[in-house]
């Protein structure tokens, strides 16, 4: 372990996962089993996450709404194959009051308070969405509509990962619905392709995506389309899904409108969402041994000051540092001055370096005269003098350039870790080496994914590209090429 | 019931309330028991609303954070008066698992997958949060500690009534800790100012407040302070509380820090909330029999344009219509063009009558000539024309004077049902006829409380102030005023 307390990653890349977590102060497991407290610093950026995409959802024409979080459990014997997908490992309330013990002295559930029909905690929202649809939308009039709920689910998930895997998990879920099947495709890789850009533009990861197989889609869905990113271990994670629903639940749950011809049609959907795991994919893209890496744009502070100082010089030192942050903070929003006295220097950059702030500036009496600051950057660890003058500009600029160094980096990432591969000796060797995106060209079959699954835990990603080949496991006739990787 | 589909209010209040709502198209009923739908339009409210308290509360010093859903059941056996006050009505999840039945088409319950603790969905977090706070508070470096989280809660209401009161709601709760009871008293007090100013600057709601009984406080506080809405019916609608929850929490959660002498200590604690229930006093404060009213601050559009054409003119008109809109926004936000071919004039303005919108331009052919159009205000019902060429700067004046004239409307109607009482006969003729607050000196006994209770439904809402004076119920000396008042 390091001084900071931070495992290195290619000692035990598990335990480098939930020291960064720890050691930057953004979660922690709860006394309540998988799931998680979610603290200040660590909720923060989740917040900056949240304001970034909710726009960019909403300059796509959808509006926010909020559904209830239980579901009658008749709901889920409704649409078949939704049923048999997920629907079982869930949270169920069985009774509605608590009464005191005959002792006085704590509670028990009442036994006389049971609900007749049981109701879970939303593990996703179709249903109780889309019968609230049936009775929304009457004509073409009502279409398409295009919802999204920002909220808390709840999945019983046997072992649990701080962010990458936890009963309970916030996310935002679009629901959509459409006149055609045109349509609904349509919004399906719009919520795709958004997905893609934020991450590039926003979290600075570059992802892979596309469509899954029939095995790996969503329960209920036509098609899913997944985007995934890879993380420094060489292991993918699904950072969200774009589902074409198709008419299976608006058949199910009776949503009928009139159409433009007067004929009464079922309407096509869709629904897309990602989660508190992008979180997980932010932590393992950018960070390194020294603890979290964030690109600005969500960091909670991008810049922190830290004055230097002795008694004899601190008043000095404050005011001068003072004016360094209004220099700053003319340009730049979300700068914090570290002025705390009953912490060291040293234990102050070790702090903030954990917390992946971006930008940190450090004060000293001897810059005064100077009239020039030290700069050090978090991603590259590079120090630079900066003239105080220029300082509000100087800084912008390179956040920005942090925001593109940590994309080009995720990129040249996937670049380089991406295979492809014409035997399964090679399949099976990559993934037991470098791991990493491996292409390879696959039949279609159940068998032969589960058999790749089998010999190598690696699981079907996503599709990659029409053309001839043969399938890696079996070397039947294969004409679509696949991706294939290791995976949270 | 008028021709908008909405019930006068003085015909009959309550179904006024619903009709508002419904035609508004703000929330629905759910299949769910209790739990409601908050539709676009209405949760884009409460979106404002949430941003405008929430800056308001960082700005305190106060950081966002996100505990868990599920609290066990022996974490409310704790606090004894916790346990008495109200954690009895609330969701028991006994279950985590689902299985499909044996006809393969349904779902039942697995009975095998039973917990061995009970888990209560959140009425409340005061427990979760409290413990937890004893793992992260060490010392009075630590303090004070100011956690606010938005989170959705459930307690199981009998009686529902949308947004008022729904077994589901969304709400804020502060929670925090310091080192001193001065201080603590302090943040309590902070944070019912915050509320009363939020609700005068931006709901347009003047409220009324003080300290709560002690059969009317929140179940382990040691004191709660409320602050009260008067709604036109004159009835009241406690709008948010704050407590002072003493040492009560941190004594039996354990939570002690070191203070400077190096001695170990209970810190105090405060928690603090306002709910969706803000939602029903800003119907109710600001509405007509036309519908909705909305302060503009909070407004989802605050100006909608209508233009009004013929087939000849509609190119011309709709050219016009552009130019309008990109003047107003160049001043104001949330400007909606409603340009819908198959709606008729007439509807357009019913519709944004009863959804509220603050301002209302009307463009037709005859305007352009002139370089006028026509406002309207949904407040007054005042027809204005408006010359084009200011129009940005007019309407934004226009706006804040709807929003200062909400809120003296807010004031007028709070003073004028405020009564000062000297007899048990007046209160309770007042408060069979025109309601309103009370005011009467109290002699602090909870036998006088529930016989005022029992004679009139009126409860004691706060107190008003020290002074000398008879009982109302009694008749025994006095010597604080409390306000009465019957109530949502």
């Amino acid at each position: 372990m390091s001084n900071k307390g931070i495992t290195p990653r290619n000692e035990n890349y598990s335990q480098w996962y939930l020291d960064v977590i720890e050691r930057a102060d953004l979660a922690e497991n709860s006394p309540v089993r998988g799931c998680m407290v979610i603290k200040p610093y660590g909720y923060a950026i989740w917040e900056n996450i949240q304001k970034e995409l909710d726009s960019r959802i909403k300059d796509r024409g959808v509006s926010n709404a909020y559904f209830p979080l239980l579901i009658p459990k008749s709901f889920f014997s409704r649409e078949a194959s939704h049923v048999k997908g997920f629907a079982k490992e869930c949270a169920i309330v069985t009774h509605y009051r608590l009464k005191e013990t005959e002792d006085g002295k704590g509670v028990e559930v009442d036994p006389e308070a049971k609900l007749e029909d049981e109701l879970i905690i939303r593990p996703t929202s179709e249903t109780i969405m889309y019968e609230t649809f049936s009775r929304w939308i009457e004509s073409w009039r009502d279409l398409p509509l295009k919802i999204n709920q920002w909220a808390n689910m709840v999945r019983w998930e046997r072992r649990t990962r701080l962010f990458l895997r936890t009963s309970e998990f916030l996310w935002q879920e679009g629901h959509t619905v459409h006149e055609t099947h045109e349509d609904s495709k349509k919004q399906v890789l719009e919520a795709f392709e958004m997905y893609k850009k934020f991450a590039r533009e926003v979290l600075s990861i570059e992802l892979y995506g596309g469509k899954k197989s029939e095995s790996e889609k969503f329960a209920g869905a036509v098609d899913t389309y997944g985007v995934e990113a890879l993380m420094q271990d060489g292991k993918a994670l699904q950072f969200g899904t774009s589902h074409d629903l198709g008419q299976n639940f608006s058949k199910v749950f009776n949503i009928k409108y009139v159409n433009k011809d007067g004929e009464l049609e079922y309407p096509w959907q869709t629904s897309w969402g990602v989660s508190t795991r992008m979180m997980g994919a932010i932590i393992m893209s950018h960070s390194d041994d020294s603890g979290l890496v964030l690109p600005p744009i969500i960091a909670p502070i991008k810049v922190v000051i830290i004055p230097i100082y002795k008694d004899s010089s601190r008043d000095k030192v404050l005011e001068f540092t003072k004016d360094i942050e209004s220099r700053i903070s003319a340009t730049i929003d979300r700068v914090h001055v570290d002025d705390r006295d009953f912490i060291s220097v040293g234990n102050k950059f070790n702090e903030w370096e954990k917390k992946g702030v971006p930008i940190r500036i450090e004060i000293g009496e001897r810059d005064i005269e100077k009239n020039m600051v030290t700069m050090v950057r978090r991603d590259t660890g590079e120090r630079e003098e900066v003239n105080i003058n220029s300082i509000g500009n100087d800084i912008k600029i390179v956040l920005d350039n942090i925001q593109d160094a940590l994309l080009k980096r995720s990129q040249q990432l996937l670049q380089e870790n991406t295979h492809e591969v014409s035997s399964y000796e090679e399949f099976k060797e990559i993934l037991k080496s470098e791991k990493g995106f491996v292409k390879a060209y696959w039949c279609g079959r159940k068998e032969c994914e589960d058999g790749i699954k089998y010999d190598t835990k690696a699981t079907n990603r996503c599709f990659s590209k029409k053309g001839q080949g043969k399938c890696i496991y079996c070397g039947n006739e294969a004409n679509e090429e696949w991706v294939f990787a290791l995976s949270y």
